[in-house]
């Protein structure tokens, strides 16, 4: 099957090369020549803008848009409409927030111009592992670009089955579902985002605790200096809480168990924040994945004005005068 | 009614002062000399030793003990059992953990020689104020040093009174509970704190949220720089947040309203902590308590442990690197 | 100065009242005539409808809108807008969402009406205590409405000065604020709400320990029954943790400390959530304020879905059965 | 190589026999005579009391405790310990707070008696699986006991081998590590414990969000109804988020999505607790696990308190009157 990619980064550029390997045909374009000179180098079709895309696809076209959320990929879709067709379909594969996949697909509609949205997990692992990918649209589209997620998904693999599954959709084993109607794909992957910072958070206390355990005002019999990357290692073997991240963390241990190449600095990105907005709306509590959030945004401050207010009001009831600098 | 007095510091003479003022008797020590002659020279018997004055009171005794909780406290209060006897009374009125009551109630009941703890609120403006007390002990030798906490606490004052209180232990009214056997007292004041960690963080978050809300992403007209100290102070009338928390940071942000000689660094105390110890084995959910107590822990470090697990974690799904410096 | 008011509810009504007991004059109109009639018979000009009204002001009219937020203020102030001249205002009064004010108040620019946003805290209790409002809009226009404000704003009263602010802006001592353009008045209300979730948060944590420490597992002397009335109020009298939010639970707990007639749903509104947005949008950390909103989503549900994954994952790893029933 | 074995419940019983498989031998008892049967069925040497057990086994004897944590693993060491001879090893495999632990290794050493802690995961699924191990003890006594850990270890299996670990301590990698002093395994296991919690508490809100996703008060087209259980397989393959807690709870819900079966009611143990008070003591921020926590707190309750006190203020300052009846 024959698919347009617009945006080659480290995301895009590996869809083609697995769609290939897979025996589909790549038309590709990126606003930086090297990029499509790169996947043209690996068989890919390349061009020099979305014109030349829309003029070398079949009808019905299918064009993949995997470009940085927001305006980016709100100004190519909306120049991409201009060009497609009645039966054309955009699928924007990127970290797209679900109300704008709503919003975009009544307007492509009135078009008559199909959308699909694509939640895609798997990082740069993706060309060798797969990509779990979680798709919002309507059913005859989806069906249509089956082939195209066959490639791409993990496939059965080496994951043992599910057991009670027959009779399920046979597509979720595979690494791939057809989430619901459009927003419905993004909204699925804002969640796992969601959930992973909750994990990612849960490891990093628990790491956290095991590395402060030398505390000083204990007894000499009560202190413990960890080995954390045995412990790490240990805890994917047979454990309750093994897990891929687990894998990533104990990779990064036994390299450097003090993590000291790191600042601390912590970045989120837009999944983590509207998976709060989704529970607030829902009026579902979220405790956990929001004190995840909340974490990295502190990570980015030396001190908030929090901590003066706090300060401030110390020294009001009580006299208190804080120290100057931190502990460590 | 006579009293002594050991520890000098902001609470301990402060103390003795208004029971002086009320015609109490203070008979005191302190291991700075230069404590004691200024209490004496406000009217106090000044003494040198612990032994002197047990010498100097006339039984049955009391001594109130106002040192750091800890060590300090408990070695001061067993070579107190030594010199006093049965009948006479030990009053800890520090910030001791309400389990080390009950262990201590019990030896010392053992020689015959009677508890009480006082949990005291008021900090700094005791003096003035007069100071909350939650008292715990047996009910005949809390009456017994009744005039002595009558003097200390508050009294009705201004504050209006609550209706439906007709036919309700008067004291409480006046600022003083006797709020159970020994350690009651220490617990309820443990709880208050508890509670003033969660008051204080919580006006801290809205300030910052406030102090934040000239966000650049934001369209120029829904950009705010708001005046902390005039909305600090508008709160103080007729709205639902007043509380003397607020007076105290109207207070601070009129003088500085960007704090800008506080470090952020913020340090908690044992009543935070073990209130939180108490939710966990009373299997209560305490959310905004322990929340209050982490923001402390976290403003004492530039960056965690914790952090940096994520960062790797980050590195190891998506290649992502961490910017090494903060924000701000 | 002559007011309009529509929507005469239990906010509404007062404000008007206590306007003309300032020597105001109110022309009032709700959809409910005895509502109109009820404040006639106080003195208010009734009319019976928004045309009826906008007849009945002096030129330049201010109305002010005081509904439920959402779309009864939306379609009510489009109504006026088309009714009003250049140079007349409209105030919103209710729980309005900020981005929706400063959307309304482009578009009614466009007409040349004026667009002033307050924040009211003060509840049932403002016809007494005074109004604490907060307030957007031009400069202008809010000096306009000086007279207003300041008869609905509590005054000086007896709450004591904050030392420090000399030279400062007069009005936030009277208990009304300026807050900035358009928006700012509902955006600082918002923040109010959510210190307010907080706030409640903390003193409901810490009675619910209190209440739960006559712990079955410990031993005798580690029990403790509270009196809950007497404890919330000493606090009142001389401790750190003294508020109006603790006197009106004193006044609960008087009345009966079990509080037996509450089913313990809790409801949230609009601004706690908003507030939640604006600290996620400004990366803000705000745990305290989440966790209070949460536990009012959780308070609303006998289980949740979470919960039962939960239970799933525990007979999965471990064989464990969770009992079937709740403890209480 | 020899082992006695107290207690053959769930983990004690296979514990065993996965010994024996390994070619090991056991000696093994319980108060229960049918489980030493069973145990003697399959190859154990059985024995009917403490005696009876140490005069059965070699010197140096190592007798492993797998009992409930607490009085009853306390009194069977003490018991042992009158028992057995120096040079001989009591194993705690149980899930024994990590200062009991210190605190009887420093009372047996005074006998020569060694100690040593193992904290072991693996749950009904350890026959299977092997058991991951973390050991706190002296060097020489985990070295001599190693024939036991080794067979009991899951062993390197099919698990990808970390890169970076050569030259590493190769015990991590087969599943279980000799974590420190005595005290040290347990410590591990009980952090491992704290973030199983956090982890489990995080998929859990995802979910709950997920299944929320059909809000009514949204339009139509942003209104998802998932399949739960097609998105818990999907997350499987490829995903950042892939774990074995996920495994088991696509298991759970391809069985039944609604978890029509399960309460919603969760126990919690020990470790997550104590995890808490870890994290507390060292002053480390853990907000994650601590709601995991308060999550299990909480839904073993009806409606707490701490809500009722909510809605006693509501009323108080707005006249609020709450439903009495809960949503679902």
């Amino acid at each position: 099957m024959q698919l347009g990619m617009i945006g080659l980064g480290r995301m895009g550029g590996n869809i083609v090369r697995r769609l290939m390997q897979h025996g589909h045909t790549g038309v590709v374009y990126d606003r930086n020549p090297q990029a499509v000179q790169a996947l043209a180098a690996d068989g890919a079709a390349g061009v020099d803008g979305l014109a030349a895309m829309v003029a070398k696809l079949d009808k019905p076209r299918a064009i993949w848009v995997m470009l940085p959320a927001g305006a980016i990929t709100e100004g190519t879709i909306r120049a991409l409409a201009d060009l497609m067709d009645k039966g054309d379909v955009i699928i924007d594969g990127g970290n797209t927030f679900w109300k704008d996949d709503v919003r975009r697909s009544r307007e492509l509609a009135a078009k008559g111009i199909d959308y699909v949205d694509v939640g895609t997990s798997g990082g740069v692992w993706g060309l060798e592992r797969g990509y779990c990918m979680m798709i919002g649209g309507k059913k005859e589209t989806v069906d249509r670009l089956d082939p195209i997620f066959k490639a791409l998904a993990p496939g059965l693999g080496d994951v043992p089955r599910t057991p009670g599954r027959e009779g399920r959709d046979p597509r979720a084993e595979e690494g791939y579902i057809h989430a619901g109607p459009v927003g419905a794909g993004h909204f699925v992957k804002m969640v796992h985002n969601g959930i992973e910072y909750g994990l990612m958070q849960a490891y990093a206390e628990g790491f956290d605790i095991l590395k402060s355990a030398n505390l000083e005002e204990r007894p000499e019999d009560e202190r413990f200096t960890f080995d954390m990357a045995d412990i790490s290692e240990v805890w994917r073997r047979g454990s309750v809480i093994t897990s891929w991240l687990l894998d990533l963390t104990a990779s990064a241990l036994a390299e450097d168990a003090g993590l000291e190449d790191y600042s601390g600095y912590v970045e989120d990105s837009g999944e983590g924040r509207w998976t709060i907005q989704a529970a607030i709306e829902q009026a579902v509590p979220a405790e956990v994945l929001s004190a995840a959030l909340y974490t990295r945004f502190r990570s980015r401050h030396e001190h908030t004005y929090a901590e003066k207010i706090l300060s401030a009001m110390r020294k009001g009831f009580g006299g208190h005068v804080e120290p100057k600098k931190a502990e460590q």
